[in-house]
């Protein structure tokens, strides 16, 4: 039977710099708020805060626009320097068109301008970079914050990394999980039977994105919420990664 | 401030049939487990049972597959008499690849086999079809149960009906929303200023598909849980559409 299941934002994080320690800012926080971790939580986190952790941060006026990003930014009245960054970012452009740019990244994600993103950092004009290796960024926070906990080997709880991403065919952006450690991204149904004695055969559900998604509902835009944490949901114990929801190209119909 | 959400799983709701009260029927079921509404709560229908309520299934033994469906299926070592009903659903194909259709619903969806799904009823070879319009089916089931209710017209509640579908570049599926009732299902942040006075400029957030995977969560896939409640998210009352959720053509670089 399944339980109820609890997204509580985690505030109070504070701004974060180059170095910063996000695995107790984070353990700190959720102290402050009287929360403590039990076996089985699920902690995600923003891209945002890991990126500027990270130092994957490029200050515009650093940026020398090559000769393609000044003619696409020209006709499409964009910044030439914020493109020049997206496309140092994309390994394939996968479209170019009404002033849009979706690429596939170094990590071989495909979203909107190579996930770069400007940023909210005091007022400067900068941009925040996807992590280098999101699946790597979340493992080391996931093992700060058990560390902290101080419960042992066999205390597990899981972290998802998440970006806020539109999508092909529908308005809007949802948050998707790009780095994942602890937990399967995905739960695969397949050969299972309902209980109708049914067979299942096609339900692979992408729980981490779900996971991210139901995440942003608690953390919502204005307020800086940069994490939540979601109690009550049995994800299956995994390395885990983000990349495993990445698409297989022999499949994709649409890349 | 954001606080808490909760998602809590309704179950026990039974076997659906045709012109099954299903207001009725989600009401006594969460009664059964001492869950009352409170205003603001959202509650989340897979479409599965909102069609067979409404009678939207397709026996697949009285269904005669055309030329067209006929050699598709052959060719994919496909069901013709399935194909045939995809296609009659579909009112353009987006792509017809690998055995694979992404078509375009009647209603302006673009998803896979035209939400056309083989369903689990008493073992049949039964096709359940999308609601004919999932947002009248909504403002149907809302409307019954906020009578049941009984509070007034000032109890507001939401009410979101989710598929089970997959994306074009990630792997997995994930519930969307396809027909909403009492609340806007994008909350639109453009315009307005994060905390550091700084323009938020592409936050359009499709807060209702969120929502609709949050409540998978809870559902699972091979427990028969139809239902879920979300409480705690703070939406913002509209009349509300999951056609607000069809990307404008104009913008849609992949339709």
């Amino acid at each position: 039977m399944n339980g109820e299941i609890r997204i509580v934002p985690i505030q109070g994080i504070g701004e974060i710099l180059p170095g910063s320690d996000l695995g107790l800012l984070l353990f700190r926080a959720m102290q402050a708020q009287q929360l403590k971790f039990q076996r089985g939580d699920i902690l995600v986190v923003t891209q945002k805060i890991v990126s500027k952790a990270e130092g994957r941060v490029v200050h515009l006026d650093e940026v020398q626009p090559s000769e393609f990003a000044l003619a696409f930014a020209q006709e499409f009245n964009k910044d030439a320097a914020h493109i020049e960054v997206v496309l140092r970012e994309s390994r394939r452009i996968v479209r170019m068109d009404h002033g849009v740019l979706i690429s596939e990244t170094r990590h071989g994600f495909i979203c909107a301008n190579a996930g770069v993103d400007e940023s909210n950092a005091g007022g400067a004009r900068i941009l925040t970079l996807l992590p280098l290796d999101p699946d790597r960024s979340a493992g080391k926070i996931r093992a700060r914050l058990q560390k902290l906990v101080g419960e042992g080997a066999d205390f597990d709880i899981a972290l998802i990394i998440s970006d806020t991403w539109g999508r092909p065919w529908r308005e809007g952006q949802v948050n998707v999980a790009i780095g994942v450690a602890g937990m399967a991204a995905l739960t695969d149904y397949r050969g299972q039977s309902d209980p109708y004695g049914y067979q299942m055969h096609a339900s692979m559900i992408a729980v981490a994105d779900e996971l991210a998604g139901a995440a942003e509902l608690a953390m919502g835009k204005i307020d800086s919420i940069p994490a939540a944490l979601l109690r009550g949901y049995a994800y299956q114990p995994d390395t885990g990664s983000g990349k495993t929801l990445i698409r297989n190209p022999a499949t994709d119909m649409f890349r």
